[in-house]
C-alpha cells in the first residue's frame, strides 16, 4: 500500500527536463481537450467550500474535490493568505493535489498544488482565448503584475504572436521585477512596457486582470475606451465581494464563466445577474466553432478556479514523472495483512524506511 | 517550506515505543477534554462531505475538515469500502490526515489515518460509555468482530474491569480470529465466548455494534430482553439507510449522538425524530455529572465519526512524534523565494532529496 510521493524537488526535476514551455503547451491543449469532453454524468465536481478567516491574517482554506467516475478521485487543499508574499515573502497561493483510488479510497499521489495552479490558471486563460480573442490580438495588457501574471502571459505568449507586453501594477516594484520573472519563457525581443492604467487598457487586445484589490475596492480600471474586440481575462476575483472588472463593460461583453454557479459568488459574475452570462467554459470549447463569432465582439473571461483544471494539471505531470522515473513510493496509510486487525501492522514493524524506492517509480497512477 | 511526514513505520515505531495501552488512555482522556472544552465559535467542523458510488464497487470517499481558529485546520480524507476485506485483503477504512498553518496555508503534517481512526473510534465510544454506561459494567457483547470491534474492546477495557466479552458475527471466520486479533491489548484471563445473538444481547452490560450490513437491511437484533441499564455503542451506522440497532430499542433509550445533524443524516438516528435525540457528546461530556444519572438507564451512543475525535488523535501523535524525534521533514510545495515569481523555483534546483532530516525533527507543530 504505497502512495507516489513528489517533492518540490521532484517537479523541479520535470519542468527542468521537459521544459516549461512543452509543459504549458501541454496543459493549454489537454484542457483544451478535457473541457470539450466534459462530461458532468461522469466527472462530479461539487461546489468549493472552505475555511474563511481574519485572524490571524485575512485568508481561507478551501478544498476543491473532483470525482472521475472509477477512476479517480483528485482532492485540492488550497490557501489563499493575500498579505504573505509582503510579511512573510510566501506566495498568496500554497496548495497541494491529492490523488485517490476510488475502488479502494488509497492514497494514490501527492504533489504541489502551488506551481500547479498557477501554471492551469494560466491555461484556462489560453483556452478561453482561443475560442473567444481576435487569434491576431499582439497587445497584451496585464493589470497586476504578481504570480498570476506570469503564467497568464506565459499560457497567451503560446498562443498568440504577440510584440507587446503593457504591465500596470500599483506597486512600482512588481512592474520592475516583472522583466525578470519571465526569463523562463519570454524571448529578450518581447517589448515589456510599464504603461499608465487608462493607456494600457485603451491600447490593449488581450487584458488579463490579476490583482489583490480588496474586497468592495474594485473595479481596478474605468472602462472607457477600449478595443472593439477586446478580450479580458478575469482571473482575479475569487471571493465574495471582490471584482476587478468595471460592470460596464461586462455588461458590454459576452461574458464566459469557468463555472457558472462559482463566478456568480465568488467572481465578476457577482455583478450580473444569472442570464448575463452567456455561457461556461466547458460549452464555450465544446461548441467553439459557434462562439468564435464573438472574436469580433467585447468578451470576458471570468476565471475563479475550477477543479477540473486541477486534475489536468496532476494527471500531466503524473504522466510526465512515469515517463522519466521521477517520485518516491512512500508508504502513509497503516495497513494491517489481515483488515480486520488494524493493530497488526504494529507487529509487523521492520527497519524499511519510509522511503524505499526513491527515483524508481514508472506508471501505476 | 516544509511538511512533516509521517510513514506507516514511524508510525509503528511510535505505538511501539509509546504503548499501544497508553496511546489509547491517552486518546479517551484528550477526547474527554476536548469535548469538554468544545466551542463551535472557536472550532468550525463543517458537514462532512463526499462521494458516494457504486462502480467499480461500492463506497464512498468523504472529507472532513476542521479549522481550530488561529491554530489549525485539519483535513481527514477518508475511503470507506465495505467489500475491501472480503475481495482485496484490505481494511473498508483507509484515510490519511493532513493539518494545515491558517496563516499561511503551509501542509504542516501528513500521517495515516486508517489506524487512528480505528483508535478514535474506540475512544469516542469510551467516552461515552464513561458518562452513560454503568460504572460496574463488566460484560461486553460485540455484534460484528471486523476491525471496530478491536477498537472499540481496546477502549472499553480500558475504562471498566470487564471479565466476560461475547462475540458475535455472521462470518464464523471474523469470530474464530478475533481472540488473536486482540492479543496486542487483552490479558489472557479474559474470557472470549462466542454467543448467539440473541444470548449476547440478553447479558450484555455494554454492547458494541459494528458491522458491514447492507442499506436498508438493519437492524442486526432484535429488541427483546436487555439488562435495564444496557448503554449501546453504535458505531456502524454512517450512511443513510444503514441502521443497525432496532428502533424500538432506541425509542426506550437515552439517545446520544456523537454530532447530532451528521446522525439524524446518517447514523442510528435515521430512524428517530430531531426530539427523540436526546443529547449529543459534547453536551453529555460537559455536563456529566447531569447525565451520569441515566447510567441505571438504558443509553445508546450513536456514533457516527467526527472530525473533532481525528483533531485529537492526530495532535496526540504528533506530540508524542515529536517527543521522541519521529517524523521526515519533507519538500512538497514548490516556493519561490520571490513569492511574486512562480518559476523561480525551477532554477532554485539542486541535488537535495526529497527527504532531507529523516528522524531529526522536534516540535514546530
Amino acid at each position: 500500500m504505497s502512495t507516489l510521493m513528489f517533492s518540490d524537488d521532484d517537479l523541479r526535476q520535470i519542468v527542468q527536463r521537459v521544459g516549461i514551455d512543452v509543459i504549458m503547451d501541454e496543459l493549454v491543449q489537454r484542457l483544451f481537450d478535457a473541457l470539450a469532453a466534459f462530461d458532468p454524468q461522469v466527472t462530479e465536481i461539487p461546489t468549493r467550500a472552505g475555511f474563511h478567516y481574519d485572524t490571524p491574517v485575512t485568508g481561507l482554506i478551501e478544498w476543491m474535490p473532483l470525482l472521475e467516475k472509477q477512476r479517480s478521485v483528485v482532492m485540492k487543499v488550497v490557501g489563499y493568505h493575500p498579505d504573505s508574499p509582503e510579511t512573510l515573502q510566501l506566495p498568496t497561493i500554497l496548495s497541494n493535489l491529492s490523488k485517490y483510488d476510488p475502488s479502494t479510497g488509497r492514497l494514490v499521489a501527492l504533489m504541489d498544488g502551488t506551481f500547479l495552479t498557477a501554471m492551469r490558471t494560466g491555461a484556462a486563460s489560453a483556452v478561453a482565448s482561443r475560442v473567444l480573442a481576435d487569434p491576431d490580438s499582439s497587445t497584451i495588457g496585464l493589470i497586476g503584475c504578481g504570480a498570476q501574471a506570469v503564467t497568464q502571459l506565459h499560457a497567451l505568449s503560446r498562443c498568440f504572436d504577440l510584440n507587446s507586453v503593457l504591465i500596470y501594477d500599483v506597486d512600482q516594484r512588481a512592474m520592475d521585477s516583472f522583466t525578470q520573472r519571465i526569463r523562463a519563457f519570454a524571448p529578450r525581443s518581447l517589448p515589456i512596457r510599464q504603461e499608465s492604467l487608462a493607456e494600457l487598457v485603451a491600447a490593449s487586445d488581450i487584458l488579463c486582470v490579476a490583482t489583490s484589490v480588496g474586497i468592495g475596492e474594485g473595479p481596478v480600471f474605468d472602462f472607457t475606451d477600449v478595443r472593439p474586440a477586446l478580450h479580458v481575462n478575469a482571473v482575479g476575483s475569487d471571493f465574495p465581494g471582490k471584482t476587478e472588472v468595471p460592470k460596464a463593460l461586462l455588461l458590454d461583453s459576452f461574458v464566459c464563466a469557468d463555472t457558472r454557479d462559482q463566478a456568480m459568488r465568488e467572481g465578476e459574475c457577482q455583478q450580473l445577474s444569472a442570464d448575463q452570462v452567456a455561457a461556461d467554459l466547458p460549452e464555450v470549447v465544446k461548441q467553439a466553432a459557434r462562439f468564435e463569432r464573438f472574436r469580433s465582439h467585447k468578451t470576458v473571461f471570468d476565471s475563479t478556479g475550477w477543479a477540473l483544471e486541477d486534475q489536468v494539471a496532476m494527471d500531466l505531470m503524473l504522466e510526465l514523472a512515469g515517463d522519466l522515473g521521477i517520485g518516491t513510493e512512500v508508504h502513509i496509510e497503516c495497513v494491517s495483512e489481515d483488515p480486520r486487525d488494524p493493530y497488526e501492522f504494529i507487529d509487523a514493524g521492520s527497519e524499511q524506511s519510509a522511503v524505499d524506492d526513491k527515483a524508481s517509480v514508472t506508471g501505476g497512477v
